[in-house]
């Protein structure tokens, strides 16, 4: 754990939920000596004490009351679901011109759930940084994990100027690009770029995985054919994904509207044969992989860059 | 180009098509020193100009009918759809005990397209390397495509032995693992593990790329969030794919049938907040992970091994 210094930007950071984000962004802020202080929470005791092995913070805290006073910028890093079970306490612990901002993956929750808040002066700056990988828990973090990533910041019209420019700033430490949005444009975006994927990878591993005719086996074994790239989406945290899909139902919903009636377009064409449909339609795909290795989000390695790992 | 060795397991090896996979068999067959002779047919002068620069054969040929004569072993590389159309060419061109064999990945249409050749005893052994990379053409292929990946052999319950065990010893000389099925069982079976995989990759590109409520900039942007893993499978060759597609269609639609029945299942546990059957599929899911990547088939860093590309 590196030493507290008196010239950072922020006072006292507090995250709570020490996982695969949480973890991340407490290696970056100790990396660029960001905070004068670090404190984490996290409700499970087995991440606390693991959290005391891997130096995470300067304080553990014991309990989220005790963790939160004093913080200069408190940051949520656990599911969605959890923000109704942790309102009241957060509202009878925190101070007065406190940041209170979080990194889930839908916004307009955030916001709801919060913003009772707001008349005890409380900041709400919701952020996403739009990172991460399919593993959880305070080992599988790193510091790098934010670097060239885009991260979203959601604030209301009526959002503290100071607050939202320190949000901002402690996203740009951490090597992100700043995107600022309306809540509600972002739950439908990201219901595009992310949470419809996760669902249609989780649907055909599932799919895959309960097939008579085909054997599991099977499936694992010729799984290079193209399904093992849908697996790594597919074994992303449960519980996260279960409360993201519970918390941007119709954004969701909508989108997966959009996608079957497309599926059932292309099933047609393959029924019947139209070859030129199917050709226009593959031609058209390729370009969008394309732009995204040109502005930087993806690798231009064959095949993600993989090792040939050896069995 | 390697010299030309006496002590080599095969003769005469033609390859008909110099894209992703009949380069890389080519590159591999000069790296293990398998043929006394390579020698390599593509329709496209392009292909067979850059084929002689990149000396990927001791013959490139200037036609299909002087390409096979002579071969021991003549092995399709192009897209199925193609089979028909030299089916007459080869008939007429192919000495009797050469062995056709392929590469394509449906394998019930190549015995259909064939199976007349079998008066005249050329033997059929159609073969299916379940390698690849989303890349075309002859600059992609590389020697190592095959290392460690299964090759799946469909030869008929009459097929000639010496033949099948030409073919298999060719492909485990390439660093394969060998299995032998029913050509109608591998179709199943890849509908699974790669069509239905590749089906909804093009399908979610393309539907993210036509939504008015979200921009593509948007889409290609925040595609970080899951998306930009589908653009690889859907930045395929269109070629290629149309004709598995229009090769493979019942399978392919009996499989999107199950897709379909569980994906509405899902919705209606995310419209009906249904958190516990959500929860209990996501975590089934990610055991087929770890199970592929046990048996040595997928990478197990996280993010695919992913190095932050920098903008």
């Amino acid at each position: 754990m590196p030493n507290q210094t008196s010239s950072t930007p922020f006072e006292t950071i507090c995250i709570i939920g020490g996982g695969l984000i949480g973890s991340s962004m407490l290696r970056a802020i100790h990396k660029h000596a960001l905070a004068k202080t670090t404190v984490l929470f996290d409700h499970s005791e087995i991440v606390r004490e693991r959290a005391k092995d891997l130096k995470l913070a300067h304080i553990i805290a014991p309990n989220l009351a005790s963790a939160v006073e004093n913080a200069q910028i408190v940051i949520l890093a656990v599911p969605v679901g959890q923000y109704e079970n942790i309102r009241d306490e957060l509202k009878s612990s925190l101070s007065a011109n406190t940041i209170l901002s979080d990194v889930g993956s839908t916004k307009a929750s955030f916001l709801d759930v919060f913003s009772s808040l707001e008349t005890q002066n409380i900041h709400l700056i919701p952020a996403h940084p739009v990172a991460g990988t399919e593993n959880s828990g305070p080992d599988s973090g790193f510091a790098e994990l934010f670097e060239n990533r885009w991260c979203i910041l959601t604030p209301k019209a009526t959002a503290d100027t100071n607050a939202l420019e320190l949000i901002k700033l402690f996203w740009q430490k951490l090597g992100s690009k700043i995107e600022i949005m309306e809540a509600k444009h972002h739950d439908l975006v990201l219901a595009v770029t992310s949470h419809l994927p996760h669902l249609i990878a989780y649907n055909i591993v599932g799919t895959a995985a309960d097939l008579e005719e085909v054997t599991q086996s099977e499936v694992i074994k010729f799984s290079a054919g193209g399904f093992r790239d849908f697996t790594r989406l597919a074994a992303s945290d449960p519980t996260m994904w279960r409360d993201i899909f519970l918390n941007n139902k119709d954004a969701i919903l909508e989108i997966l509207g959009r996608f079957n009636e497309d599926l059932s377009s292309l099933a047609k064409a393959i029924r019947w044969g139209d070859g030129d449909a199917l050709f226009e339609l593959f031609s058209r795909t390729r370009d969008i992989r394309r732009n995204i290795i040109e502005i930087g989000q993806e690798t231009s390695v064959p095949d993600f860059g993989r090792h040939h790992p050896k069995s």
